[in-house]
């Protein structure tokens, strides 16, 4: 009952402070979401809110839910981590699939995810410049609004390629089952150290 | 922040109170759990515990993990539900997976899984007699002791064959993964109706 918050749990919230600085906010399907000032990103579990935030989602770190092994390895041999001090730009694209998307089973998920949709070669291209971290919300205790928080840094010159990859993204059939996606750009603040919330 | 409970959540409460009544309890890998009385079987997130509770274990229904579409709707098929009346004996396994398993590719999981240990299409065999709700507790917000949880409802009449069942399965390679099992055996008190909790 008095468990510790799961150890790969972590909060965004939206509000009038963190290190991230809020460029731009846009619904690209479905609700959108409050505007803010800044964004902080939390590791664990924020159980208050400072008065001044608007908002926090979560989710958890997991296991890969439709990678197989060839490709876990390309990723693993190119990924960048996050915190890069060149990486002073980010994006945070909470996501929320339909009940269509949930029904079907996991070859049906699998062929719209990867045979067809090519999702994971189609985010390797942009490795290593843009660094991810997937976040899953939707087997959480408390019911939250999104299925996926998605969390990516670059640096300023790979914002176009950024640009790119979601375009190409958004255009497959995987993105059809997407029936709420909001898009948070934000700058880390200068005087911030790469890593700081 | 203020979130409903997650509506697939449900709690596995172990003390004086429930309606069903504990016939054994059994370590079978790894750490035990507290001997209890009773088991109750909730709907939801239980906040606060009776003061004579000893443990509660939660986890969520989600959709499947590993199972195709052939073996879909041949389970839809045949499957029993819960809470009928003739199945006065029920079964409440909570295991947990090694770093190991969780470590692998969907690929290689569902290989061992399905392709070598057969999980489903030995579950297949004993339907409808057994019915089954599988809860996950690895991504909840908060840390807990076991991955999944399972409950079993079957009628008297078919224990040896549920005995038969879980010998099956933790003879599989898939077990192989399993470092903490625990098999907790309890019986529907006559004077409560099918369906309580």
């Amino acid at each position: 009952m008095n468990g510790q918050p799961n150890p790969r749990l972590f909060s965004f919230v939206g509000g009038a402070a963190g290190a991230w600085r809020v460029v731009s906010n846009r619904a690209v399907a479905g609700e959108g979401i409050e505007p803010v000032e800044r964004l902080s990103v939390e590791a664990g579990l924020v159980a208050t809110m400072a008065a001044d935030a608007r908002w926090c989602l979560r989710g958890v770190t997991s296991h890969e839910r439709y990678v197989e092994r060839v490709e876990k390895d390309q990723l693993v041999a190119t990924q960048a981590p996050l915190g890069r001090p060149e990486a002073m730009c980010a994006a945070f694209i909470p996501i929320r699939k339909s009940s269509d998307w949930w029904a079907l089973t996991q070859d049906e998920r699998r062929r719209i995810f990867e045979e067809t949709s090519h999702h994971t070669q189609l985010g390797m291209r942009y490795l290593p410049a843009i660094a991810r971290r997937l976040h899953h919300c939707r087997d959480l205790s408390v019911q939250e609004p999104f299925d996926f928080l998605t969390w990516f840094e670059f640096a300023p010159q790979h914002a176009a390629a950024f640009d790119e990859l979601v375009a190409s993204l958004r255009a497959t059939a995987e993105w059809a089952y997407v029936d709420r996606e909001v898009d948070i750009r934000v700058i880390r603040d200068s005087t911030s150290q790469p890593g700081e919330r």
